[in-house]
């Protein structure tokens, strides 16, 4: 399986939710890539602000992008901060360098897929991705800081 | 109330997907967005092509840009290409000027958000997205072509 | 595998620039992408001219998008052309609605990537495009007009 | 002869990817474009990550825009990051203001292309972006740090 079924999408986002809840989170918006960096699920908790969704999307999209958890892309953008320039406009705008995206690996190590969460600090957010992608039974890198 | 909460979003895509099971439609993608355009929540079943969700938001959103169903939105696209040329240009590419993005409105007859299905033809994607609607107990506006 | 391989990749491209040869066709340009509509691998003939980079990937694309071959797409533009508008802005104008795209099928009919083709008469294009497709081992689906 | 051959870009990609072979690298993606900017050939190897194109694509854009490799580009980005901004944003965001995009020239010094690459260390990736130029017999312009 080289592609994130909707089922496993939707158990990942409820696991997630449920970390949330749980730690007194904020509340949050999830969203589920697949391995090509198109949305196959998403919900966003009532009072989570306006534009949680591209937050939690750019996340997502950012860690599939260079291929590492977005605390790695955060990481790059600290480091290079024009590198990350060039990389936010040539992606359209679509990756947001900040912690909380996440690489969900089958058991073989492959990206199958990845979440990203906006809502809480991005500490926060990446705990409750990584709770989601194990309950779901995926492998999860959240990156390197 | 008027924004849709994500419990009554949840309810509108699994109806919606289960019309779509019921009527042996082809995979859908279903997007629920609030009165403000942003996205509420959304699933993409297995099978349903690459830009579906691109397609399914574009729908309710351009059901919301003028308050009317997307039927309502294709006829106008008919009748006036120039006008709808430039609407999409306008909504930075957000419009889908095609039936099966409908709007969601409580009991007061406000619009608290919009739903958009792709995946099989318009008219059964609205069907779904109607069923969907009425399911969650909310009055449902697919527009008039 | 529900990716393509390098390997497949460019197996693909000199199937389809031998059958071009073989036509007397014009320079081509040959683009494959995965199943998320990333280049995989992509040539240029010489004297193939400055956007056909543009329009191979857009072939590619919009078989991708709707999940069929690009004279499908083109057939849709036709008959509805406000739904391509929509599309095309949708898609960032990654979307070039005529034939030539292919999509590449494993043997268990799922869509591993897709190739476009353009140089020569988009009849030609898809002919070299399914010859590629099929030399190496997959299924072709080019749409139907 | 002001533009690449097919044949030559072929080559250079060839011997690019043999060096990362040599070198230990992560898979690399290598792009080659003409004098003007556009793609002539491009190669993604396996397991490289989703945006690896656009990156390895802009590096090279990035050196034909201001006619010196892309470490020269990076040295701009450190001393003057609103001219990099700008020349980001005018390019379309087709600028990676990174090392690893290296001019290709031919014996009289005239620049006919370049190459980008990505996937490893940026030190790296110029490495192996250099030794494909050499070994299909051109001049290589890495720029300076």
């Amino acid at each position: 399986m080289a592609y994130i079924t909707l089922s496993k999408a939707n158990s990942i986002i409820k696991a997630a939710l449920a970390k949330g809840a749980e730690g007194g989170m904020r509340p949050l918006s999830v969203a589920v890539l697949d391995a090509g960096g198109h949305l196959k699920a998403f919900q966003k908790q009532d009072g989570s602000s306006m534009l949680r969704f591209e937050i939690a999307f750019g996340k997502a999209y950012g860690a599939l992008a260079i291929g590492a958890g977005s605390r790695t892309v955060e990481k790059f953008a600290k480091e290079r901060p024009h590198f990350m320039e060039g990389l936010v406009a040539s992606s359209g705008g679509n990756v947001i360098p900040v912690a909380g995206g996440v690489l969900v690996k089958n058991a073989k190590g492959e990206v199958i897929g990845a979440v990203g969460i906006s809502g809480d600090t991005s500490d926060n957010d990446e705990t409750a991705a990584i709770a989601g992608v194990e309950a779901a039974g995926f492998v999860a890198d959240g990156g390197q800081g």
